[in-house]
């Protein structure tokens, strides 16, 4: 069975919708992820830098973000062909663990929490595909990547994207056909 | 650069000794680890088990492990040679991550936070060797195993074992030499 590596932040959890949320309200704009194109949250605050690392480093903050549309179901669907682990770098913000940990117990209870991995560099992954939103990750992953829009990366170049959860499904499900066939042609040949 | 990725407890962390200090303290008894070839510290104290898990389980527990003897100065030196990664199984305790982290942090503090992976399985850990205690670990594992002695894994067999840090350098470094050597032999063959 395949195995697939799959990013919290902005893949199955809205960090980017809970930033701008704080932040509209703190400082009392009315930005939308439209704005964002090509920008992190902090781009768009640069005078507010400091407050959104505290906002962020806050010990429940990845305990109330939103799940990512679709990304439960297509997950689910996904685990009776591959095997899922959830890789996250979470070593970029230490006082994420809990959260991130009983996050993912409450919203993805189907998958296995020994398959969890809190990294800070993607390279040390072990997987056949990595689904994330970061082109540093993709970069520094050695098997397939998988680039999962968010507004800070529209402007970026990779070759397989997927605007949502739906299209990564699609994709993989694809490539399980793809395999699937090669590997009867070997047979044929054989 | 190779990567080695090093377990933390019985490896890095003196795990057993602070459990049997404990235990003996709780219970009253005076074993030591020459009373625990074969056995994890759980089975020496059978009637105790609820007891041992609450111990592991506290917030600090793992932020009080003693440093296992020369893996400072060994990983120092091996850090010249190698790209050292800290993979442990902090999902099997999720009480421990903070501890693990703040305990690589103080003793370790030449090592990259970016590069230390709690995970469960390390058959997720993308590495050329792995440094661990634990046979199912080292099984899983999809480079070339060490097999770091503990008491309860001296029975195990395994065909690459280090009773000590000076021991698992010394091998390390010798691949080292092989790997220069074999690459010359390529070169020369070219």
């Amino acid at each position: 069975m395949k195995r697939i590596a799959v990013d919290m932040d902005e893949v199955l959890a809205d960090f980017t919708g809970k930033c701008l949320e704080v932040m509209n309200a703190y400082v009392g704009t009315s930005f939308t992820k439209d704005d964002l194109y090509g920008k992190t949250v902090n781009e768009l605050y640069p005078d507010h830098s400091d407050f959104l690392v505290e906002v962020v480093q806050a010990p429940d903050f990845f305990r109330r973000l939103d799940v990512i549309e679709e990304s439960q179901s297509s997950l689910k669907r996904l685990s009776e062909h591959y095997e899922i682990v959830i890789a996250t770098a979470a070593m970029d913000v230490p006082t994420s663990f809990q959260a991130k940990y009983d996050w993912l117990l409450e919203h993805f209870d189907f998958l296995d929490p020994r398959l969890f991995i809190f990294c800070g560099d993607k390279k040390v992954v072990q997987a056949d595909y990595l689904v994330d939103d970061n082109i540093y990750q993709l970069n520094a992953f050695t098997g397939r990547g998988i680039m999962f829009d968010a507004p800070h990366n529209l402007p970026n170049d990779y070759d397989v994207r997927a605007s949502n959860w739906l299209e990564v499904e699609a994709y993989l499900m694809k490539e399980l056909d793809s395999s699937t066939a090669s590997k009867s042609d070997t047979n044929r040949t054989v």
